[in-house]
């Protein structure tokens, strides 16, 4: 057998979802139910250590949408499996996404129970597309909410990802480094994901370089001899203060012949101790200019006491807890039908009753209002039709299955999310036992929700 | 813009690494350093509530290795970073992995401290692949040991993998997939998983779907109509109890066309109380032969309660706390090196002595020691020359950069898996307090081990 890459692509990603949206889409069409449905995705609750969401993903939603199609070796897998039927086949075979999409631009700082996307499209399109747009949305919303908690507690300084060992998948780091990337991360380690998404990379010498060579002071000769002013050298892989002369020694050669050394890196021990008398040896040497980068699972908890404590690091490479956000590794990010066809083909609010998992009915806008400074004092759900008393947060960005929206470079995206957060109070963002932000409920909607609740009687859903 | 996908293709996988993967390798070629070095992989330990691993994921390694490769648009980025000489790029540009593979077949249990990957190449083409290999091992073998362990708790009943909704990106989904079906899973409900990896798919209808007709039984009727025999039916959309009556009224209805319900499925409430009422009311209207499935946030520890309480289960969907091994989603697998070539052209074994994350050194066996009936005694790390004493675990599967061994395919991983798995005392892989299975160090591996130390005197590394 040849070995399998196990990849994802654009020919057989529409194959990339549940079975029983499938199975739902073949009954939907033996019985020709197929009238416009909307669905809304919305995240639940926050995780305990999260006080607000960062929304990523949506570029690689509208992606899927915008290329869904089956090809023929999914045809043919599914004609395979014994379930389907030929004109059921044939109909995926012309199968695209017709719908209309309206969605919180990525970057939008969100709270749990907006609407993040909705969909409004033939039910067996709004249905098929659930689980991608669960998978990607997730994911991406998770690891910028987390790295945004990260880059928050670097106090400015910069933090870059390192996260891809130990992502969940090649796919995994390469959305992990952009959704970090949004939330406000200087960059990543990952070369494809700075090549694909257009992100800074950094990156300088492991452990195994510096022993490749007889000894630490030939390795950081070396690895300068090749790099310049590019080089960061990796000071504890023998004994970090007896690395950082080295490193000094080293740095000075290179002065003589005009290079500057751009970096140390301290990857174990006591940060904040190593850190300041690491800076205080090169600063005692003339060399101010070197920054001094930190590693070792880091996480925002970690840096937020080293930068308390008076750490001297310039740089935060932060990997697993960002990447898997380490904490709190799913999120509660759910997709339900809020608006439908009945029998009689009359448009109809939908919503589900049950304790906890109770959904809002209709389509939905969700308004954030502001005070005169330009401070968020609340965001406000709301019918999709009535007036909007702040800033309507959900947009169009497909229509008929079409984008309607030119999608910003991600630089654009990073700034919405960094001057949205800083529109909120900071007791709303901490770090630790956060104030809770008001999301409320528009009258109009409140009584809509009360009209279907009452014609659903004892019914979990209607 | 047009949105991006963020895949990764065979084209583009080279630069899914670590920049410093490529700064490292360029330093290397700088200095004419390209000699041969030995990495091993292997994972430093078990978390917290673990007791074994299972090798999962070599087959993406080698699918990887095997068709490496930096394409002129990966060039072109790596030009454009002004960071890189033209004789690197163009040694780039001819780059191929011709080192040689010894590994743990995928399916083997294996422990702490014990290689699970040997990689011996030229340093640049060692070094290179080490970001790649940690992302594929530490995420399918983290996913496998997780799944191996809810498999056990169902007690022989059947375990469904539902995770692609809150896996980490598309490709996380695959391979979630394919590791717990190696683990021992019956099938997912991922479809292209099913299709590309050749694992039985699952999956029935959601509560949209329910919604979506009138009355429950009439969406029962509906989904029947389509897929006959085929059919299971969520009966919690509304009231459980009602459901099972309303699913036992339409499977009557099907016995009288000549159809058997296969099944019905609770996704809320006490799942054990509820499948043992709803089992009672099948087995009273003569419906013995329809399944039982249950959903809900299922992990080991809720399993293992409901199977200790008697619950009527037949099969149980897991999907987030399998496929995001939420409890302990990263692995502390490692990959570092254990032999070089000095500067004056001789081998020599490396390791690292720091505490905590101390290595061994040289080329390595594991030798599985059996007892007279099969069983598993101790795991034996001896250094790769000497006579073995048990079963060695490190097969040769690539030399020169080509296979050397036929790969097999995922069924014979899976009883791979499962006939080790027996050959372990119960009490070293049951869920809690596992007793701790006992892995030695070979007489010659640990005078080796003595005699590098020795030489290395106070360094950490030698």
């Amino acid at each position: 057998m040849k070995p399998k890459s196990g990849f994802v692509d654009e020919g057989n990603m529409a194959l990339l979802t549940d079975l029983y949206q499938l199975t739902m889409d073949a009954s939907y069409h033996h019985h020709s139910r197929n009238e416009l449905s909307t669905f809304d995705y919305f995240i639940r609750k926050l995780p305990e250590n999260r006080s607000y969401f960062v929304v990523s993903g949506l570029e690689q939603v509208l992606h899927y949408l915008g290329n869904l199609h089956f090809d023929e070796g999914s045809i043919s897998y599914l004609r395979s499996r014994n379930l389907f039927s030929e004109e059921f086949l044939g109909y995926l075979g012309s199968f695209r996404f017709t719908g209309g999409v309206r969605a919180m631009p990525e970057g939008t700082v969100a709270f749990p129970g907006e609407p993040i996307i909705s969909i409004t499209a033939p039910r067996s399109e709004a249905q098929l597309v659930e689980t991608y747009l669960l998978n990607v949305m997730n994911f991406q919303t998770m690891v910028a909410s987390k790295a945004s908690r990260i880059v928050d507690a670097a106090n400015s300084k910069k933090v870059v990802d390192f996260a891809l060992r130990r992502a969940h998948s090649q796919t995994a780091g390469m959305q992990a480094a952009r959704a970090a990337y949004i939330a406000g991360v200087a960059g990543t380690s990952n070369v494809l994901a700075g090549k694909e998404f257009n992100i800074p990379v950094f990156g300088t010498m492991a452990h195994a370089y510096v022993m490749s060579f007889d000894s630490e002071v030939d390795s950081f000769r070396a690895y300068s001899g090749t790099f310049g002013d590019s080089s960061v050298f990796l000071i504890d892989t023998y004994d970090t203060l007896q690395g950082a002369k080295n490193a000094i020694a080293v740095a000075k050669e290179m002065e003589k012949v005009g290079k500057r050394l751009k970096g140390v890196r301290l990857d174990s021990g006591d940060l904040c101790g190593l850190s300041r008398e690491v800076r205080m040896m090169l600063d005692g040497s003339g060399l101010g200019y070197v920054i001094i980068v930190a590693s070792n699972d880091l996480n925002e908890y970690k840096i937020s006491e080293l930068e308390k404590n008076g750490a001297c690091i310039d740089m935060y490479a932060v990997g697993t807890e960002m990447g898997t956000s380490k904490d709190a590794p799913a999120l509660s990010g759910v997709y339900k039908l809020v608006e439908d066809t009945d029998s009689g083909g009359n448009v109809v609010p939908r919503m589900k009753l049950s304790e906890g998992k109770s959904t809002l009915p209709g389509k939905k806008q969700v308004c954030r209002v502001f005070d005169s400074e330009g401070k968020s004092l609340r965001d406000v759900i709301a019918t999709a039709g009535e007036p909007c008393e702040g800033q309507p947060l959900l947009e169009a960005y497909m229509e008929n299955g079409n984008l309607v929206k030119e999608l910003p470079e991600l630089e654009e995206v990073r700034s919405r999310k960094e001057l949205q957060l800083r529109s909120f109070s900071r007791g709303c963002t901490r770090m630790e036992s956060p104030e809770s932000y008001e999301v409320g409920i528009s009258g109009k909607l409140s009584s809509l929700r009360q009209q279907v609740a009452e014609k659903m009687g004892g019914k979990g859903w209607v």
